[in-house]
């Protein structure tokens, strides 16, 4: 179970500093939640995690499901044991893959797969490599073909088996491009879904329930409350608004005003460095993204002086190469590697490379929000 | 400069106990040496290249020269500073690039692309990737389709540049498949060329003549006592004997006796488990070989119980999943982290995986020579 206790709340905005009790140890609130989608932040070790600054991560349960399968974890006492990761973990719910492989697909905003919006109308409104039904979704799997069905049941029972700190309901991530009414529908069953985790939740893991109801300031109204009268132990805020930065502050101060007050928030795969104080400021406790690591193994640093892109041969020569990442930064990176020698490996397609990249961004991002929480302290913001 | 000392020699074997004084630290001989293609020990971070029980490195010139360039590494103050690199490093010639790219090529035998013997026959004995004269070779580059050539002057000169303790003369490594004929003319060129890059070596780099003469007894103990009559500092021992272990032990041998014995002795470009003991009883103080980095990278661990291959399923079940790598291993991998695990990481192709089983295998191999100075120590072998 977990302890939420807030220690300060902002006189300028909604930001609050806080800390939340894990078993496996205390996060100050707001913090940044690196992804570690099948069970390790890609590229790095278990020690480097934490000296990169993480206090908590978020796992994936559709991956994890499908690879290497839940009774694994279980088997080896949950996931943080499998893994070596001292350091508390969320599970999401596989809620988001819906979304990525079902109309997220269709509509052209998967991750996955992308087909024309003009296709998605010829061919109707069924997505195609899922079916969605009250029950829950059937999926193709990825790995091997085969159909795979995972509803609210199943996902908590998969989730209790990984044994992470914290779990989250299922639900369906709706698409940008969702009707109202689809949204509506989609809504209802959520949260059904939601009442049905509760009810079938046996471990005493910390439950989070997930607000959606996309862009629809009533539909977000209505699942705010709806699922803050449930007694989940968080709450997730869920949907696709990095396309609109606006639309996601105003979306989130519709949502924080229904919550209870008490318990923690977290923002679901939303972190780009300017949505950060932002977001906090909005409200939110704890939010995770794949952007550090991602933009690392492409080969982009981001620095106190903004993003740089060490595959361009500008960093190869005079002054330049031999500066360091980022000379306002205090991680082993910064202090033993020059832009020069970086720039090289990435270019070289050296794993190490992307490792190092890797390493420094997930320690800006952690730096970064811990800054924020300085200025919570000072009452700066 | 370096300096070379016996410390014992054995009675029952050629193998010597030696200390290699290099500006950048003494390494213990008989010693696996890493090889660090490209500045960079694949997946490794230079600390742990340090923790893996790793002495000294082997650099590419070839492939340092098309990337990043040596002027980028002379103005660094050298690889070592470049790479953050601590320890000693060598730099090959760029000869074996010439097998590997030419002859190596049209015979079958090539790292790089193969083409079948008929075809080869069929478009006559000139090599398509380059050309060689008695000047040097020309390339094309890979990096951007351009020629390049490459000679002996051209060869130290970039040697000079990156600035390793310890560079090799430029040198042609013979196909297994070349007839003594061509082998023959070859060596006289290896030779001609060996002189060449002692004129034109300004540095205080200490320069090792390479001894060739592929499979055939009187060409290499032609070319070990003309390379023994030179003023090298040391020797490589270059040639492809991968597929004929017998053959390897007694081609090292026929040079060994030839070259003098205050020297230090690098057989280059082999180094599998099972041949380390061989090499090292024939008289070789150091090698290399990318084994356990390049088995790590497709998933496979060097053990005390043998290799694993952790793509297979059955590591993520049962007692196995939960064993150690090697119960018989210190390395921070074996400590922290199961077989289950690491399979997991394999299988989704994390590059956390790779990196830890690179780890683990470099420090295997370390330590795999390590035990074998201790025998020698002890006179058992």
């Amino acid at each position: 179970m977990i302890e939420f206790k807030i220690l300060k709340k902002s006189d300028k905005s909604n930001a609050r500093l806080g800390v939340l009790k894990t078993p496996h140890g205390e996060v100050e609130t707001p913090c940044f939640v690196p992804v570690a989608t099948q069970a390790t932040v890609k590229t790095l070790s278990s020690d480097e995690i934490i000296s990169a600054g993480s206090q908590m991560l978020i796992a994936n349960t559709f991956h994890l499901h499908l690879k290497p399968g839940e009774k694994l974890l279980k088997d080896h006492g949950g996931i943080n044991k499998f893994a070596n990761i001292k350091i508390p973990i969320m599970t999401d719910s596989g809620g988001f893959q819906v979304f990525s492989l079902g109309f997220g697909r269709d509509h052209g905003v998967s991750k996955v797969e992308k087909i024309k919006p003009e296709e998605f109308i010829k061919k109707g409104s069924q997505p195609k490599l899922l079916k969605i039904t009250e029950e829950g979704v059937e999926f193709t799997s990825y790995v091997d073909g085969s159909k795979i069905f995972m509803g609210p049941k199943e996902s908590i029972k998969i989730q209790e088996k990984i044994g992470a700190d914290i779990i989250f309901a299922f639900d369906e991530c709706t698409a940008p491009t969702a009707t109202k009414e689809y949204t509506a529908e989609s809504l209802k069953k959520t949260h059904r879904w939601a009442d049905i985790c509760l009810g079938v939740k046996k471990s005493n893991q910390a439950l989070y329930g997930i607000v959606q109801g996309g862009k629809y300031k009533d539909l977000r109204v209505e699942s705010a409350k709806f699922i803050a009268s449930r007694p989940f132990d968080g709450f997730g805020i869920g949907g696709e608004f990095g396309g609109d930065k606006k639309q996601m502050v105003k979306m989130i101060k519709w949502v924080t005003e229904e919550l209870s007050e008490n318990k923690p928030r977290h923002l679901l795969g939303i972190g780009y460095l300017e949505d950060m104080e932002k977001i906090i400021k909005s409200g939110i406790d704890t939010f995770d993204c794949t952007v550090p690591t991602h933009y690392a193994r492409h080969g982009n640093a981001f620095t106190s002086k903004g993003k740089i892109d060490l595959t361009k041969t500008k960093y190869l020569k005079g002054k330049a190469s031999k500066e360091s990442l980022d000379p306002e930064c205090s991680c082993f990176v910064c202090r033993e590697h020059t832009k020069g020698y970086l720039s090289h490996l990435v270019r070289a397609h050296e794993i190490t490379g992307l490792r190092l990249l890797s390493f420094h961004n997930v320690h800006y991002f952690n730096k970064y929000v811990a800054n924020i929480r300085e200025k919570i302290k000072k009452g700066l913001i």
